[in-house]
């Protein structure tokens, strides 16, 4: 798109956001000047304060504007178990069953070779301090059922059971409401091998 | 997205962005506090820059810093024809093309009446006054072939006629190297009625 030089560097700094290309950056660049000034100020705000006021949890390491976030902080908690997370998103679909009582851990990541994501670049040593504390007794393992999801699992899993700790991982098997005959094969092998007492 | 305050606020104002939605929004703001805090503040800067910069050509209201655009401005391009599209992107197809050397007014959108945009809404009143400066000879009404942007230039043309100005549209027909098999009936039926000698 022809124009002005801070219509250019707008266009070039929505281009960072994940999943926009040039075509989409020229289009919101064009809807937020031409419809939604009020938008762009908004943005241009919560973009500065969240980047500067957000940091990590000093206990579970995910989002928080504060030293511990509120879940950490929340003396109702079941500080004997740490669920292991992914994301803040994963984190928040457990929280929304209220199935879980306990605390949890956020990665920020996972294990991917492939991409030169190792133990380094995602929470794995804040992690096993983490659970050291002596009140962890047991780990849940609620990372994604994919193959990095899984690798990250096993990695952490054989750390922990190495220190003394309980770890166990979420169930795999049919989806709730599914029809067996539009299940795929490996979950319903699963479902067969880890069939329980009725 | 469970989380602080300041990330609500930024996941809420992302939504803002056309075609985003929560999922979308959650996913940018984490990407941006977990791996680019610096293209948070690049895009922070960008948007609040833009937003208070940016304003409209007083000649042919496209986007521009200044009081007129770089190519209204521009002593080269031939003063008696006014090309007339819908946005700065597709004032720059045309651009691309370095076919035309008039000039051009951008309507910044075009009529729709079931979304309730009038000629009010868009810069019908600013072009009629721009076109009667006694140098305009020739409208070319290149809005898109949609039926709004067809709607638009039949309501532009008619206006245009009535002030004694020459009215022409782009040319309907074949698009280049395309195989009349895979061609749509409209288009070779407009590509029959519009043929021209040889």
């Amino acid at each position: 798109m022809a124009g002005p030089n801070s219509l250019h560097a707008l266009i070039e700094a929505l281009r960072r956001l994940p999943g926009v290309g040039v075509k989409s950056a020229s289009r919101m660049a064009f809807h937020l000047l031409q419809h939604d000034r009020e938008g762009a100020q908004l943005l241009s705000q919560a973009l500065g304060q969240a980047a500067t006021r957000v940091r990590h949890c000093s206990q579970c390491n995910t989002f928080t504007e504060g030293e511990v976030c509120d879940t950490c902080a929340n003396p109702q908690r079941d500080r004997s178990k740490l669920c292991v997370v992914e994301t803040p998103a994963d984190q928040a679909a457990l929280e929304r069953t209220a199935a879980f009582k306990g605390l949890y851990f956020v990665l920020m990541g996972k294990l991917s070779p492939l991409d030169g994501i190792g133990p380094k670049d995602i929470g794995l040593a804040k992690l096993f301090e983490r659970a050291q504390d002596g009140v962890v007794e047991e780990v849940i393992l609620a990372t994604n059922f994919t193959a990095e999801g899984e690798a990250t699992a096993h990695v952490i899993g054989e750390a922990m059971k190495a220190r003394g700790l309980r770890v166990t991982r979420l169930a795999r098997g049919v989806p709730a409401g599914s029809e067996l005959e539009y299940v795929d094969l490996g979950t319903i092998a699963h479902a067969l091998v880890d069939r329980r007492e009725k």
